[in-house]
Parts: C-alpha cells; sequence; structure tokens
C-alpha cells in the first residue's frame, strides 16, 4: 500500500508504494484512511526536529489525525462492525498502569503514539484497537471527522474551566488556537480576545469568531497581532483595567506565557496547552502566588468523554470546523500541503490516501 | 408617600398614600422607586399564605424587586452618589453571623429581607444599606434593571453546574424558569428540555428559546406539556434512552422532583430553586444513592459575584429578558397585575410607583 | 466442590458440596477463596427480601467479599501470577457502554454482580476476570483483604467531601458506619458523632474511635442512642448551635435522613450511602433549598482509584479493621453467622470455604 | 509608647519610646499587644530589602503577627468587648473593590498591610479595624495566638487540595513549612517528605512529625538535606518510582521549584506559597503540560473562613504549634531575635512589648 514514512536522521518524508497491508491482532481492527489531516507535530516530524527524533524508528509511518472505514475485524472485537465510519483516538493506552487504573488513562505511563511509536495513517490502511475507533456522527464529513482527535485537545483545554460569562484570552490562533475561540464562544465566554503573530491566523480567527456569534450580541471581541509591543496594555483597556478570568495558552511561544501572566486577574485561571521547546523565565511570584492565580496543564484527551462532547458540538453544530480546512489534497501531494502550512498560509489540510471521490455521508462536508 | 402595605391577617394588599418617606442611617441610601416587579412570593403575601403570614408584620410595605434612582446618601457613604440609578439586592445581611464570616453571606442567619422583614419597594421611595445597592449598566431599562434579583436565582441554580454541551431539562417555566432557560442556552447547554403547566408560558418559553438559539444550529430542545402521563418516555426519548445531564427544578412541584430523578443519568447533577410547601416522598434510593447523582439547594444569590455576572450577561445581550415583560401599570393599579399573574396570564409586571414618564437612560428599554 | 446457594423463592441458602469448580475465560483467573465475609445484602438475600428475589437465579452462589489465591490464569491474562494473594472486586463491568466510556465505569449500566448476576464467593473457588483483582498488599491479613470491598464503599463516602476540620455526623454504625468512622478520623476530621439503635454496635464505635484518635487530642466527639428522642438538640448542643458540616448517611432510614437534613449547617454536605427500602419523606425546602445544601449519592467504588486509597490506609495502619472481625467460622457453619448478624452480636463475620488452617502472610492477622 | 519603627533606607529597626498611643476611628479597635512573633518579611525589612523599601514610609511601626487585649473600641463597633483578648489578622481589605465584591476580598485591590502600609504591631498598642479582630479561643497562649496569622497561610497552603492517603512533598521547612508539615499530617497526609537545607530546621521537622503522628501508624516520612544533589532520586525511592501527589511549595528557591515539578506525579498539584525574589526558569512543558499537573498559587489566608479551621484545629490540639516557639524576648531586646532568625537557630520569635508577666488564660501556654 502507499504510505508517507519517515527516514531517520533526515529532513522530508518519503512516499512509499509497498508497504504490506497491516495484520490486525484479535482486538484490533484495520480502517481504510478515508480523510487524514496534518498536525504541527507532523510539521516538526518533517524537519527532523530532535524533539522526536530518537523517538520515531526508521521507516516509520507518520500521521495520526483521521476519519476511515473498518475494513476487518479482530475476532474479539464487538463493538464496532466492518463498514463503519470511525474516528481514531491516537493514544493507545495499556489499561493496566498505574494512571490507567486510577481514572486517568490519558496520562497513561506506557502511551503508545499512533504516528510515533506505531505506524500512523498517512497511509491506505492502518491497524488500531478496537477501543480506539470511535464512530463518525453522520452529520459529519469525513474531513472534519479527522480532526476530532486534536479537537479534543482544544476542548480539554477550553472546558478545564466553566467560561461562561467570563473573559477570556487565546494566545496562539494556530488550528487548535482557532477551535479553542470557537468552543469558548460556544461554552458562553462574554468577551474573548486572540492573540496571533500571522495576520492569515488572525483574518481566519475574525471568521470563526463571526459565525460563531449571535449577531444580536454585543461584544468586546478582539483578535490583536501578537507583535505589537503594547499587547497587554490593550487587553487592560478592553477589560476595564481588569484583566481576563482565564487564558487559554495554546502557542508556547514564553511571551504569550509573560503576556497570560500580567494580564490574568487574580484568582484567575491560565490553561496550557501549548509546549515550549525550552524551560521558559516565568514571573512566579507575580504571576502565580500573589495572583492567588491556578495554571492547569492540558495533555491528551479524557477517554472518552471529549470525543462524547466532541461530537455532540460538531453534530449539533455549535461548533463548527468546516472552515479551518483550508487545502485538500491526495496523499502524493503531501509536499505541497507541508509548504503551506510552513508557510502560514493554511489552517488544516486534508490528505487523502484513498483518492477524493470516496463517496461517503455527512450532509456537512 | 404612597405605598402598598400588607394588612396582618387579611387577603389582599392595601394602597395608602400617607406613609412618610424613610429616613435613611449614616451607611444607607435613599432610593426614589422607578420600576418594580411583582415575585411569586408577592402573590403568596397578596393571598395571606400561611408561609409568609407571621413573618410580616401588620402595615409593612412590601415588594423587593427593584430599581430606582438614589436621591439621598448617608454621611458614611462612598460608594453611590446622588443621582446614580441603581438595582438593589433584597437580602440585607449582618456581615458578623458565622456564614457572613465564612464566605457565604447569602446564607447568613440573621438575614432581613426587603418586603418581609423591613419596608419594601412598592413605594415612592426606600431606604436601603448603600452596600445593597448596584449600579444600573447604561444599556439596561429600568423595567430589566428592576428584575435582576430574581435573575440573580435563576443564575446561581443555572450556573452551579458547567452547562456547556449538557442536556438539561428545567422544570417549571415560571419566570425562573424562563429565565433559566435563557441562562442555559448562553451557557451552551446542548439540548434544554423544559416542563410547564400553563400553555401561555410554554409558548413564551418558545420565544425565549428561539430568542437565545443562533439558527445555524441543530437542536432537540423541546417545551413539554407537564400534566401529560408519558412526560418521561418523551424526555428518554428525545435523550436516546439516556435521560439528561442536568436538571433546574424551578417549580417546587412533587410531580416535578419525581421526573426530575426518573430522567436524570447516573452521575447526574439536580439543581433545586422550587420551594415545596410540604415534605416531598423522594426515591432516595433510586434517584439519588444509585444514580450516584447530587443534589443541590439554591437560596438567594452570591453576594456579589452573582451580580457582576448577571449585568454582564444582559449588558452583552447574551440574555434578552425583555420579553419577559408582558404587563407595565401605574402602583395604584396593582390589582390588575396581581390578577393576571394568578391567572398565568402574565410573566414579569412592572409598577411604577413614581409615573411612567420618568426620563432614563437604558437603550434597551 | 463446597459453596452455599440460594434456593428460588425460599428463605436461607444451601449448603452444597458438588458444585464443579468453575472453568475460566481466556481474561479471567481461577481464585481458590481464602476468606470470605458476610454482607448486610446477603442477610436480605438469606431472607428472600423481595428487593433480590428476581434478580438472583435459582441455584446462584452468593458472597461478594473475599480474598483468595490465584490458582489459574486465563491465556491472555498478564497482571495477575499463579500464586498471587488477591482481594476482589465484585462488580464485573462491561467496559463498553456510556458510562464506562465516560470515566464512571463503577456505575456501568450492564454490570454484573459477584454473587448476584454471576457465581459468587461463598465457594471454594470462584472465577473473575483478571481485571478484577487487586493485589493484597503483604501486611494486610486475609481477613481485612476480604472486606476491602465494602471498605470502598466507605471510603467513596467519606472522601467524597475533604473533611479536615470538619464536623461530622454520621448516621448508621454497621460495618460501613463503622468504617466511615474510622476514616473520618484518619482524614482529619474535627469532632464526629455517631447515632446508632444497637447499643452492641455503640460500643465497638467508641472502640474503633478511640483506637484512631490520638490521645493527646481533645474532641467532642459523641456516640448517640439513635433512639433518644432529642437527638438533634443534642447535636447542637455540641456543636454550638450549628450544626454539623457533614453527615454520611449510612442507614438508610427514613429518621436518620431526617436527623441528618435538621442539624445540617447551611452550605452543609450530605453523603448518602445508606438505601432505604421505599420513597422518603424529605423536606426538600428545609434541608435542601433554603440551606443551601449539596446531597450526594455514592455507588459502587471508583475503579479502581478506590482500591490503591483504601490498600494504602490499611498498610499504612491509617485505617485499622481487624476490630470489626467478631467472629469467624467455617463455610459449613455460616447460619451461626447469619444469626448472629440478624441479632445484631456481630459486625464482621468471616467464614473460610478452605479451611482456617491456610497459612498465608498477613503480619496483621 | 515603646516601638520598632523603621528608617528609610537604612538597615535595621529603631527603637523609640515616644510614639504616641494610636487613636481609633468609629470602626477601629485599641489593642495592648501581648505578644508579636517575627516574620520572615520583617527579616527582609530589617535588612532594608529593595523589595520593601519603597513600600514602607519612613518611621513606620513594623511588625504583623500578634496577640493582644482590647483596651477601647469605637462608637460603632458591636462585635468585640473591652478587655477581649484577641489575634488580629493583618491585611486590611476596602470591602468594596472589585475582588472584595466577587468573594475573595484577601485577593482585594486596594489591602492595607498592618506593618508595612499602616502601623504594626511591634509597640504597646495598636489600631485595628474591629472586623480584623478574631477571639482568642481560652485554650490557645497568647504566643501562639500571635501567629494565628502565619499560620493561616500554611493552611491555605497545605488545605488547597485534600491530602488525605496523599504522598506530599513539603519544600521549604521554615516556620510555614513546618506548620504545614504538621496540617498535613493532621489532614490524614499518607507519606510526607520535607526538604530543607538547614540542620536545625530538619531536627525540628522531625520533632513536629512526630509530634502529630500516631505512634501506631506505619509511614515512609522523609526529612531531607535539600542541598543532596540526588535529592529527586530518594523522593522516587520512597515512593515507589511514581513520584508525589502533591506538592507545598514554602521555599520560594528556584532549586526547590524544579525539584517539585520533577517529582510530582501526572495528574498532581503544586500549591506554591514561597516567593522567588526573581523570575524563575521553569519547565513549562515537562513539569506543567506533559504532566497534566495544576498550580496553585496562594496569598493571605480566606477571610475569615480560615480564621475559623485555625481556631479549631489548634483548639482541639489537632496541630500542636508550642514547639516551634523557640525564644522569648521583652521588645527591647528584639536585636537578639532577629539575629538568632538570620542564622537558622530559631524558628519563632516572641516579643513582649508590655512585659513577659502579663497574666493570661491559656491552658496551652
Amino acid at each position: 500500500m502507499k504510505a508517507l514514512v519517515k527516514p531517520y536522521g533526515k529532513v522530508g518524508l518519503r512516499y512509499v508504494t509497498d508497504v504490506p497491508i497491516p495484520e490486525i491482532g484479535p482486538r484490533d481492527v484495520l480502517v481504510r484512511v478515508l480523510a487524514t489531516s496534518i498536525c504541527g507535530s507532523d510539521l516538526h516530524i518533517y524537519d527532523d526536529d530532535p524533539v522526536f527524533r530518537e523517538r520515531i524508528p526508521d521507516g516509520m509511518i507518520v500521521g495520526h489525525e483521521f476519519c476511515g472505514r473498518v475494513e476487518q475485524i479482530g475476532e474479539q472485537v464487538t463493538t464496532v462492525a466492518v463498514g463503519d465510519v470511525v474516528a481514531v483516538e491516537s493514544h493507545v493506552v495499556c489499561g493496566t498502569c498505574y494512571y490507567c487504573l486510577n481514572g486517568v488513562p490519558h496520562l497513561c505511563q506506557e502511551m503508545a503514539g499512533i504516528g510515533f511509536d506505531r505506524p500512523g495513517c498517512f497511509a491506505e490502511y492502518i491497524a488500531v484497537p478496537a477501543e480506539n475507533v470511535f464512530p463518525k456522527p453522520p452529520s459529519l464529513s469525513i474531513e472534519v471527522a479527522a480532526f476530532i482527535e486534536p479537537f479534543g485537545n482544544a476542548l480539554d483545554t477550553a472546558q478545564r474551566v466553566d467560561l461562561f460569562g467570563k473573559t477570556v484570552l487565546i494566545t496562539g490562533l494556530g488550528p487548535q488556537g482557532l477551535m479553542a475561540l470557537a468552543i469558548a464562544r460556544a461554552a458562553g465566554a462574554r468577551c474573548i480576545i486572540g492573540s496571533e503573530v500571522h495576520p492569515y491566523r488572525r483574518q481566519m480567527a475574525q471568521q470563526v469568531l463571526s459565525l460563531h456569534t449571535d449577531t444580536r450580541r454585543t461584544t468586546r471581541d478582539a483578535i490583536l497581532d501578537a507583535t505589537q509591543p503594547d499587547l497587554a496594555e490593550r487587553i487592560f483597556e478592553i477589560t476595564d483595567g481588569l484583566g481576563v478570568d482565564v487564558v487559554l495558552e495554546m502557542s508556547g511561544h514564553p511571551s504569550a506565557i509573560t503576556l497570560a501572566g500580567t494580564v490574568l486577574k487574580n484568582n484567575g485561571h491560565l490553561v496550557a496547552l501549548g509546549l515550549p521547546a525550552q524551560p521558559v523565565e516565568f514571573d512566579w511570584s507575580h504571576h502565580l502566588v500573589l495572583k492567588g492565580a491556578t495554571l492547569h496543564g492540558i495533555y491528551g484527551r479524557h477517554l472518552y468523554q471529549t470525543w462524547f462532547t466532541a461530537c455532540e458540538l460538531l453534530d449539533s453544530r455549535a461548533v463548527q470546523l468546516e472552515p479551518l480546512i483550508t487545502h485538500r489534497l491526495p496523499l502524493e501531494r503531501f509536499e505541497e500541503g507541508f509548504h503551506l502550512l510552513k508557510e502560514g498560509q493554511a489552517v488544516k489540510v486534508v490528505l487523502y490516501p484513498n483518492g477524493t471521490e470516496t463517496p461517503i455521508e455527512g450532509s456537512q462536508r
């Protein structure tokens, strides 16, 4: 079958056409990949970033956001049937470690990541444990279903704190920041302020915000240029000098973390999803202790509460992610997709390993 | 001045015109009442319901939901000025009891209720502690400002549990049930089911629901007739057999409490604001213990977190209460208002003790 | 093998000696039962109480609290080995229903109870899923390990609310009330009040309380006779007129529920484990709404957070359950044990289906 | 009267004898200072640390931890009487700012600190608002009552997370770390690990731990030398490789923060009271995000929930602070006390501005 694999220690991915179709175990399913999207971490893998270099064996198939059709099921599988169209949780957890047994399997010590530690979805077929598949709601397109997985991260970040009636700052408006923005409004945030470096993404943010905001409503929402020196002043202006109740930190940039700490109210909450490459200089005294603030780290998605909520939000169109799909390409043209993303000229690029003509239900395509 | 007073042990209220204008203490303010609304408990007082009979001294001025203009301030008052237009918290708390000192002043043991234990607002003027007044946001009409107080109860009920993405049942769609309905949607509830006996109120509920729901959205919302025998079945149908995540119990009716317990999911939350007149028969084993459910009693409003949130929601038009104002009358025509409410032909009736022509800011009037 | 089975529709249990040793599936283990204790629900089954009659098929082996040694493991079992001494979670959950997938498997819709819906542990051997066994900490005796399972219920009840520095009322001092009493003190409860009808249990409560209370400490603890008419007055006296912060309701008696509601502080918490046989008359207005109280229903145990905590508390001797073992009998003398429990002359009766001489580690025996 | 005042821009404090006894306003009380203790921040003030230099006006009386007898009350004061022996909350809040009105007065924007922004207690007399005094429980000595105030910080830190059954690391065993250690055990922490640089304090920690630990109990408690290079390894060893559930960070040292982040479990809680002098280098990705950790900043004390709990814990001897009083000196010998503290040879030094012979109730003296 066709697949994109990672050559160890080299930049780029290799398009290969002779990978064997994977075999499945008794509790696995074989999924034909209908649509798969490129994640920010895939860009790092492409670039041979040292962060991932040692984790990914030579020749590993990468990719972990996808939707597909079940082609074959293991003999002990009862929860899914051949023909089902499914989205897939990319974290394969052990089920027996301390964290799995303590109600937080998403923090499993032995987690194997699809597209990192085990073969990924930039391929025609993939084998995954049956417990990792989640039925695609009929109303969803296969493209949106492909990125329920990262949407889950944004959702866990945005719903860690009740945002109803709150003033929220979102730092970093990449795919997950944009999703968080839609979620924050759907959850009743009173005022949403976004900060982002790229003009393209700021424009997209305005569009996402409009799409999710009832026109009868008055807001002080603002999408700000993160490169402006007076960013904190602007935020205090918008918030009558009080600052924000909640920050959703989606960028991992040290300057965003400093901004977050600066404009957070006393008693405020900072929810952190972004991953700085290095330790950051953090004003522990003024931005945490003296404010009586709370900081929440978010990793993965709750298994599977987050999936239920994600599907319900998308199915009811409380959150609409179609505008995030900026490009659609067959798998073999992956280089174009990676290029666009690196240039900041795309949000979600969808790849089709099995052709784009696949007829599939989904009124919202 | 003119006022409505309660004759002890008799049905009805007495309209009097010779009450002295109240004097104020050093920490009080004198408020000229611009608009005041009739609460459900005022109906009980009118009817000489035994629940309130002994609490209310003969000749007491009643009424506790109002907006007015500050006419005079006590010598130690610094937080409010003459001319300010204000809404007023009706619970006057002691500030020194166990509960006041433990962060829950709304549960004060020595609370004096305006219009119950101390003179109310069905009058041209009223004296209240300066700490009980809250500035009316300029965008709000005086009528809506008059019922921020009961809105606060609905708000504390609806925001006790994060409703984002949840399926919510609201039992009882009187003024507070209708407010809760608007709040639940603004807070991102996925599916809202209301149950109510009166057709007039069910119709109003549909209107409130439409007003707060983005037309681009798909919902399974339903406003049901509480007299139908198959109510629980209908709710299970709507919720794919699962039941609801949260119930907001606004009615105090035993049958609503039974319904609530029946259709609540395992691990669900029931938030109770309604006050049954008698103890109820409650299926403790099946509706609380075996479901692992949580029940929350709500009394009063948080002082003053709830006021901040209430004003912000109304100011941003995230919640719109204008449609609830079904009737406007000068104070002396109060009998009409009480009659309409008892017939179930009104939601909020606003009385004007100082004439209806009062020019006042408020774009949303 | 020997076992106790339930004859449908008749009072009592039947001691049989010709039951085949159970076969195990690929993910099960076969456990040789070393010690098993009689639960309150076993008494109801013995009495042919209608509550359980239809649930339990004719000839079902009953019993669900036990500790044993693994004799055989299924071919796919990797988490436990032959020879391991284990305690067992009696709720066998489906792993695939809405609740299992939403982080609350202890509220599984398809739960099969050992000793109710599938063969129990009043037998020489039992087959259980490998995921339901938990290693016995070496320091624990097999007898204490046998009732980690009910201890888990008491623990989930007592730790639902942080008890540190709190005044706690425990209504009902049967085995779980006594365990809750030990836990409450270990968790730092300032003042513990217990109410119980049986003098034997009140005496046991005093002993358990002494065992867990540092002698250097001053407390206002009291174990009260639940039949006294002035119970509420006594509790208000002890608590300086304020009432209690938390009630742990372990009895299921309507009078205990009324007492709980009466003496609960405003803003207090009532945690309910006891199961009334019928709906109760509950003062919803005064005991829930007007107090701003919270009621928590508890069912089962968290899988498996509660098991970890339970084992740690017992291993460190923060909680000591040995005194609760009042009688030890070979399986065939089960009638004596049931009789003693019905007379209120025992707390935990341990039965030995494989003889009492079994040599087993456990310094605390 | 006699007092210790701060000369602007100079090291040390000045002992003066001619300060006028303060006058009180209508809502204030005049307190005769019976016992006052030296806080760590007093050491910084003594040293003319730039952190406090500009905040403290020339000639300001310093000191903020004290117990005294009410000598005079303002005309509007009703909650306290002449002769009452009281402890005093040192944060004088405005009551009208955004935070005071939102249920978090301890985070007041306009807070005036006794001994910083307004005259302190290193003096014979002090005037304070009546609402800031709290009655000394009769069983407490005046010395212990003098430091209920800092005990409140330790208490808010230690009870932010339920410690029952948890493994807790406390970094920094100065007065507040030692108090936290006592609280953690009283709250049921299973295993307490302390880290501290000074041998004197480590020895004191052992003593405090023994005093609060029932001898019947088995623990893995350890007091570790914070200068050891293998500190993290030691902690993983003690915790079977899992790390700790909770860290209470009381030191403000960057190395303690790094240690905390290193040994924290996934899903763990880090509660921060210590104030680093500079921003710290913090491994945001590994110590917050990827662990799914929660960080809580603590400032001040809840007004006045924390005071109630503090007094109850001390009154019942659940927490015993007497051993922390290592030195007692008349006010004029303050230099000795400051010297001892700077040398790390004292924990709490109590000063007596009105002589040490003051007869006062308190069985625990």
